[in-house]
């Protein structure tokens, strides 16, 4: 599935990216990661996915590693930004942990080319550009482990250990990325559903 | 970390591998997939960190896929194995489902390198060898489904949606894998006894 399915038609992927080369050069690579893995991917093969030369392409990205980058930063920041949504919303903490899961996992299923990009190619980024996404991955986790303590402390949950009870949290709704199926029997608002009724039994959210 | 690492010292990986050169072959196989990928790994460098040369190679293997099928066949085996003897014990469904989740949780965080290898390049297996593993994966979702209907039947949990809380509670362990660390704060114990915890929960066990 191109990345351009991956967004059932609702906006051009990586529609913040400019310019339009610079976009094109990114689906690409997205779609070429997810293949055959960022190390066996040169940027000629990129290019090439892009119907472009590999001189256009140094113009917009100088390494394999700064496209990404790119992607990662990109991928993170919106995921953060759905989470702190949710968080910031109006409601209990049950509603908005239950929202913030539905959010999260629609992500991780609509969008699960480039969130599999994204999990497992961390360890190919350079070490500066890790240590960012690091950070964002935290950012990440305080936000869900922020609703998880507030619903502890208004006595909504019950939760004997809430940093680990986050981590769990936070992985079952990521590891959607690897299992989803777009041709599957539920759709990604299914699963968001089902998951933001288990998570409500994990934290032990009273009825 | 290499694959003799994983295992603690506690056996020596892939025994049941011989004669000892298509072991070795195997143990350096796992590595060079995980660190690079599938795609990007040729038999040259398996063969080169086993120590032997590409003709060697040949003798045990005749592709570089049938080195992923080995692999990827005994490690659903193992998962299944450990599954299926949680699932055979003594006690109530609730006691057998801990155990299970104790066991897979604790296989996926102690061999998270061939973990990660067996679940992130199911696709790179030929039609044939992939069909087989999609066969232990059924297999392996049959014997935890198994369990959360007996313990529904006994009323023991209260479960809505069973083939999802099923999916749901094999890929929370599942994706210990992608972010277990050896060098981290929690044990492969510690984090099977709480995710047996969270898992109960999930399934409205009572307490």
């Amino acid at each position: 599935m191109s990345a351009a399915e991956e967004t059932g038609g609702e906006d051009t992927p990586w529609s913040e990216v400019t310019p339009e080369a610079a976009r094109r050069l990114l689906v690409a690579a997205v779609e070429a990661f997810a293949e055959r893995g960022y190390h066996a991917t040169t940027t000629r093969d990129i290019a090439g996915r892009a119907g472009m030369s590999p001189a256009a392409l140094y113009i917009h990205y100088k390494t394999k590693e700064e496209l990404l980058h790119r992607i990662s930063r990109i991928g993170h920041e919106r995921a953060l930004r759905l989470l702190e949504a949710a968080a910031s919303g109006d409601g209990t903490a049950a509603d908005r942990l239950a929202d913030a899961v539905r959010s999260f996992v629609r992500w991780h299923a609509e969008r699960h080319t480039t969130a599999r990009v994204v999990q497992y190619e961390l360890e190919a980024l350079g070490d500066g550009h890790r240590a960012e996404i690091v950070g964002l991955r935290r950012k990440t986790d305080a936000v869900v482990r922020g609703i998880i303590s507030e619903g502890v402390r208004a006595g909504e949950f019950e939760v004997p250990d809430v940093p680990g009870t986050t981590l769990a949290v936070l992985s079952l709704c990521i590891d959607v990325a690897r299992w989803f199926n777009a041709q599957g029997s539920r759709t990604p608002d299914e699963v968001g559903a089902l998951y933001a009724g288990l998570v409500l039994r994990m934290v032990g959210a009273r009825r």
